[in-house]
């Protein structure tokens, strides 16, 4: 490590001026979701970029994409010789629905019992805010880096990155590193850093049963045409296997044998259960909720739906019945694999005379940062010296569809970082963050750079 | 029978005379279902009544009850010694969205390519209007007739005869009849009348199975929880064997063994198949459509709903997934005692720790009536007179759940008639009837009272 100047002394005296940037930035509507914000989407772009020139050595461009543009910036003041590290975040938002269960107005920051409240306090407005205040601060201090640093700030994570992601091939140059740098995660608990190496792959399908050409009174029918709703169940709990395992043929053939990793888990079976009112667990059974939630793919059935089930009663045969499945996928699947397997399965087994129709519609691979890259190195010492407490490594069970998608193209480790918790209320009404984990992520981010 | 008065003579002279009144009838938006309607329901009610009194030879009231009043009426001029037949209708009619379906206003009664166009122009307004035009004409003939005559036409027929049905117990002795003739069915095809003799029961039910305190996300809890949509189909197809019959313990134990009876089937196989766009039949395997379709129990989901099967995709692990469930029943079953054994099986066969709910909604019994009863021959007999065609005696497969509970109060006989046909548009915008049909309705009625 280079000798450093203290960021935590900085933060302390710059702390006004750093809030009421961050707040500035907050007050932007820039929800990607919404084609009425575009204005205001386009407005933050343009004042983050200005932002970055001004206060960072960043030599910054905004990049046209088809879809919003990126706020892209590097200092490559360390030379050919060092290593590069991308930084990546976003500018957009979640939508505010339903308004009226925010407490303050969601792009007008508030503070109320010492917690920070705004939509994107946290998600990624926050998270990415500190990162960018460690590259003032570096500059304010005159810290020369050990390492080249990129910076890609998109506009549309919240809408699955379309504009990133059509872009990506052309700018595979352009944002070439060596480590992905994600500041978009929790933390492990309420006082412990972590460091997410990873997040499960996707794949995601719809699968229509029609039995007829319209609805049918069950009166008049019953007992002559196959109900689409007895077909759809019967097909889908032939999905799984007596011990929870996916029963499709093939489902586990690339999943990586006996990985197991030093990783945490935040989960007892007991504390998950009581945490989320959840009485009985899914998964494969004689696995531990770890392997369950990191290690192994699972398959989903996000959505049912098929004649009426609203208020009252209909006696109705329908004419279609319908679900929604996902899949998380874990290293070494190949999501299109997946997906035809699936497919395939679903149009083997449905009842003989039944139409079926399955589309696939979207897929990510799963990604895997090595938790001894020289990033994952030096954010652990760092995230450990801001908060005074050792690092865990862990999993991330969820799925970002870029990250898998950027290493790809750009051949690069990766490491996640973030202070973020549950009950951040991200993407739900009265999203909120605190100066102190707003602090730890600063001294963090700055801290992590100057170790590279 | 007694020496008669030409009845297809009398409605070709009265024919501008009947159509108007029925035309006027059919005028009156009375829609039970919808509180707005409520003065048009009562003014239907009246102008029935009164009309009923000027052109009968019944002794007319108008019963109140806890929902619309009943249009009451009898000619007990026959004598005690003479058997008693209870008409039996309904003046309200169905809700008639999506109005802009309509090509002529519903309550506005036109005529196109020789159809009667209206809401209620069949269902039953036009059905119950031939009947009532019989006993005009049997009154203008100065027919004597052979039979005491009872007329009941409630008002929520369409609302599920709440008030008549809770009227029902104090009008035991009025009402009081040797059988029940219910004007509202349909005939056997384009050309041959039909005599209904049964109908099935019916148990309405809605179970919810809860896995959490609230929707979880899919890529956060996969593998952790145990998905309510996974336990809902694992529990639904469970509820039949391999061979299409219901898996519930005790579901067929009280079906009459054996029963066959000699009655027509309006489907084949490929007939069926090809107007419904059916490519698979259900029911049990190895019987007939009659006999799944009007002999045996049979058990549908009607409505299934869990998570987001909307447009596009969401990735959630849904607190709760529900399912409506129905039985159509055959004589001898309880609805109540069914309901308990399906509740039962569910609750049994849910997987462990998941919170299940199961609420049994509505239940009615099974009727069938006598194919020799002196009403059945005498209708059997009027119809072939009307028609030049000979009666199909037939088995409803749908379910009126209000002449099994007024065959069980009254302890009396029932035939089923009408002149409707599938493609009438009843319940659906551009309901229509034709006067070719109305005639028949008309003669038959007539005919058949002379003959009881």
């Amino acid at each position: 490590m280079m000798g450093s100047m203290n960021f935590k002394e900085w933060i302390k005296t710059q702390r006004q001026s750093v809030m009421d940037d961050y707040f500035t930035f907050l007050r932007f509507p820039s929800i990607s979701a919404d084609p009425e914000f575009k204005e205001a989407m386009l407005q933050c772009s343009r004042w983050l970029a200005a932002y970055l020139q001004k206060h960072t050595t960043l030599k910054i461009e905004t990049i046209a994409t088809p879809g919003y543009p990126l706020v892209y910036g590097e200092d490559l003041s360390a030379g050919p010789n060092a290593k590069t590290v991308l930084i990546y975040g976003h500018y957009d938002v979640q939508p505010v629905d339903p308004l009226e269960l925010w407490v303050s107005p969601p792009f007008e920051p508030t503070i109320r019992e010492g917690k920070i409240y705004a939509r994107g306090a946290v998600d990624d407005k926050g998270q990415i805010f500190y990162a960018i205040s460690a590259l003032r601060a570096l500059k304010e201090g005159k810290q020369k880096l050990p390492v080249n640093i990129k910076l890609c700030i998109e506009g549309e994570e919240e809408s699955a990155s379309l504009g990133l992601g059509k872009a990506l091939a052309s700018l595979q140059d352009k944002l070439k590193a060596d480590a992905l740098f994600v500041i978009d995660f929790d933390q492990f608990d309420q006082d412990t850093p972590a460091m997410t190496l990873s997040a499960r792959g996707m794949v995601t399908m719809e699968v229509t049963l029609t039995g007829s050409h319209s609805d049918l009174h069950s009166g008049i029918h019953g007992g002559l045409a196959y109900n689409p709703n007895k077909a759809l169940v019967q097909l889908l709990a032939q999905l799984w296997k007596e011990d929870g395992s996916v029963a499709v043929e093939g489902f586990y053939e690339d999943v990586v044998k006996g990985e197991r990793g030093d990783f945490a888990f935040k989960y007892t079976e007991e504390s998950y259960k009581k945490q989320f009112g959840v009485g009985v667990l899914g998964g494969e059974k004689g696995r531990s909720l770890f392997e369950n939630n990191c290690l192994r793919p699972v398959l989903e059935i996000n959505g049912i739906a098929g004649g009426y089930a609203g208020a009252g009663f209909k006696t109705v045969i329908p004419a279609k019945a319908r679900a929604k499945l996902s899949c998380r996928l874990v290293p070494n699947q190949d999501p299109v694999k997946v997906g035809k397997q699936i497919a395939h399965f679903l149009q083997k087994h449905v009842v003989d005379g039944m139409k079926i129709e399955v589309s696939v519609l979207d897929g990510a691979p799963s990604f895997r940062g090595k938790a001894d890259s020289f990033l994952a190195k030096a954010f652990s010492e760092a995230a450990h010296a801001a908060t005074g407490k050792a690092c865990k490594n862990i999993l991330g069970p969820a799925s970002i569809p870029i990250v898998a998608a950027m290493m790809k193209t750009l051949r690069c480790d990766v490491v996640g970082m973030g202070y973020g918790l549950p009950t951040d209320n991200i993407h739900a009404p009265n999203e909120h963050f605190d100066w102190t984990r707003f602090e730890k992520g600063f001294v963090t981010v700055a801290e992590t750079l100057i170790r590279c």
